[in-house]
């Protein structure tokens, strides 16, 4: 393990987990690649038997998950967050595989919060749970069957990441990155921007955000980016003091 | 898949299976990554609906498992045996880890018969069945917690067979990327505007235009991107036909 320590700035995320059973075997999964730090969003049996059962002697980790009641919650202050998804997605981010999903989490993870978002056993993650990570991974699996158990797919995930720990160090990001939250304003902010600019049509909203969502996410917003770019909206919805744009701007109020 | 389709080679083998779910888990596995070939070394309890029911719908490979009185029996034929064990042993191969492991199972198997054998979920695998074999191969774990589920383990080494067979990632973005002058025009589009909001004062331009050249740089922009983000910048400039800005904000999302 690197003096830096990134595992312990890694969060794995089970969001709306249905069977107790593999909530435990995550835990295990965790525990035996070396990570502890276990979020689980709107469990639908926690604590439970089964998931002490199966979680084999990763108690600790289980007896420390951290139970939220939203994604958002869940990802408040990182500043890189996977999805995990088997299902490829249109308009969602440029695809990782686990591999370079885990090099990415590791070298970010030296210095910054990291969170790998998994979906429920059903349903696996909803757009809209995509959409709030910056990042898209899924597991290379066969084209017909592509129906990883989730505690496996938790599985295959912390491996890799400690084969990246393993490896040769990567060189970390200078800046400081923007948390979770302070993206999600950001991208709130945008969007009530566009709808009063008349850009984004209330018929036809979702594809736009999305387009630019994938857009920053993959440039990873430094906190003072978030601040700038939020500036520039604000300096739109402003009147000026000495309005200089062409046409009519109705600097009204 | 390359033509000479290693994976009709591998066999995964399961010595002195306990746990029946275990073997349904497994054939899961097996099958997400693509391989189909399952043998079990006197397993305790076999067939089972336990195995059924973890199996998913991999009972393709459960119904094809082949049953053997021992392990000899289930090597017969093969050139290389990999023994997949997390202890360290005195005297044993020097090991390979999971990745080595795979890539000489997978390009062995273009030609030969090849096989994983995993040890019982209780025991491990004893050393004269590690002794059977022609390698020896670990999956790396926390030195304190290396007791990996018997499932997850075979996850783990299918999942690098078929990381092996896959090859590097290919690395073409989808997307069709902007041209250097048309991002140039995006950025002059960009500076202008920021001019006319007041947000950029000519006197200060503070670095602005640098930071924000660095930001959109990152990200690598798509031509379909400088056209959604110019299309915004000329929302901004045009009256709007019916303005909704401040205060009547469109409720619709």
């Amino acid at each position: 393990m690197s003096r830096a320590d990134p595992f312990s700035r890694i969060r794995v995320v089970l969001s709306h987990p249905v069977h107790p059973g593999n909530i435990g075997a995550a835990a295990r999964a965790l525990k035996t690649m070396g990570l502890s730090r276990l979020y689980l969003v709107r469990p639908k049996c926690f604590p439970d038997p089964e998931a002490r059962w199966l979680s084999a002697n990763a108690l600790d980790v289980l007896e420390r998950a951290v139970v939220c009641d939203s994604l958002d919650e869940a990802l408040a202050g990182t500043t890189l967050s996977i999805a995990v998804s088997a299902r490829s997605r249109v308009m969602a981010h440029a695809p990782l595989d686990a591999r370079g999903a885990a090099a990415e989490a590791v070298a970010r993870a030296r210095t910054e919060e990291v969170a790998f978002v998994f979906g429920n056993e059903i349903a696996g993650l909803a757009n809209d749970e995509v959409m709030k990570c910056n990042r898209l991974a899924s597991i290379p699996s066969h084209p017909d069957y592509t129906s990883l158990n989730l505690a496996a797919a938790v599985q295959v995930i912390t491996y890799e990441c400690r084969m990246a720990v393993l490896g040769p160090p990567p060189a970390a990001p200078a800046a400081e990155l923007a948390a979770h939250e302070e993206v999600e304003n950001f991208f709130e902010h945008l969007e009530r921007n566009l709808y009063e600019s008349g850009f984004l049509h209330p018929k036809y909203p979702r594809r736009l955000m999305e387009r630019l969502r994938r857009l920053f996410s993959r440039a990873s917003l430094e906190k003072e980016e978030v601040s700038i770019l939020r500036g520039i909206l604000a300096a739109w919805e402003e009147p000026h003091a000495t309005d200089s744009r062409k046409g009519s701007k109705p600097d009204a109020k």
